[in-house]
């Protein structure tokens, strides 16, 4: 077994994109990176898109990440939001694609449970769990960043817990365990 | 000005990706390729995801394409599809940005408009338009294959009537033309 394991989390979103690095050593996590890129700056949808794969294309070509956990939202305001977010989502999963990174994608629910034991935590309430369980020092002053890293962090304890499971299956075990919300 | 362009068009689908490319030698349309990638065999979302990234690489690398264009709806049954359309828009986009080449997208809509004079013409119609216009021999089996090359076919039609017109605007020229439309 590898003893060691870098993990990239990455929150890709239409206005920023939060992300976060952890190294995993002898079964425990050490803190490597949190940041954020923000895009709201940028008017044009094209360079947001361009900004998000080129910044996930360096991390991974600068931190070697060995798999990569992605925040992604399966349910949103209206169908235009989606399908930005859709976007957002599928350039950051083509620069993981292109090389050739596993990609593991979570529920926002689903991160804020695996961090705080609570699936309707608080931002305030996840960062401050993340800086307790990874010694951070200080809290980013936009608390969206640490959400790239909060998916890296509950990618390491789903992984912990859940023997075998299956990565690259987010939409499908989701359809499979949420028939019922899902319209045909 | 270029007196040859190289137009690259993409329907990226999740069940589909149709591709076609036109070079467009002293303002004449000339045929080069009609294709698809058949994706609904493949189980795995990521695959699919990476398929399409991966062949639109290759179509760039392989026919230096000087601008894509990409048949893009902009509305959906729903949030779920949406998203999932928008991840596969996301990955053929990131494989444009990451390779420098201009993209333009084309509501469904504007590209019947654009080859048949209509924008409520069936799949049949624009390909037999297709046919006449490019002197297709054969029409493929699967009609939707001719959707990209309808696309990349509309973009040399847009080139040429709107002077100026600016690329990479899609969404917000969108949701310009169609504030009612948007929820806010």
């Amino acid at each position: 077994m590898q003893s060691e394991k870098i993990i990239l989390g990455i929150d890709p979103g239409t206005t920023i994109m939060g992300f976060g690095i952890i190294k995993i050593v002898k079964k425990q996590m050490q803190f490597v990176l949190l940041d954020e890129l923000i895009l709201n700056k940028y008017d044009d949808h094209y360079l947001r898109l361009k900004k998000i794969f080129e910044r996930t294309i360096q991390l991974i070509d600068a931190y070697h990440p060995d798999e990569i956990a992605i925040e992604a939202p399966f349910f949103g305001k209206n169908v235009q939001s989606m399908l930005k977010l859709g976007r957002a989502q599928g350039v950051a999963m083509a620069a993981g694609l292109s090389r050739e990174v596993t990609i593991t994608e979570y529920a926002p629910k689903k991160i804020k449970m695996a961090i705080t034991g609570s699936g309707s935590a608080s931002k305030e309430q996840v960062a401050k769990m993340l800086q307790s369980i990874l010694n951070l020092k200080t809290l980013p002053k936009n608390l969206d960043a640490t959400d790239g890293l909060a998916a890296a962090v509950c990618h390491f304890y789903n992984q912990g817990r859940v023997t075998g499971k299956k990565s690259y299956s987010g939409w499908s075990s989701f359809v499979k365990n949420n028939e019922k919300r899902i319209k045909k």
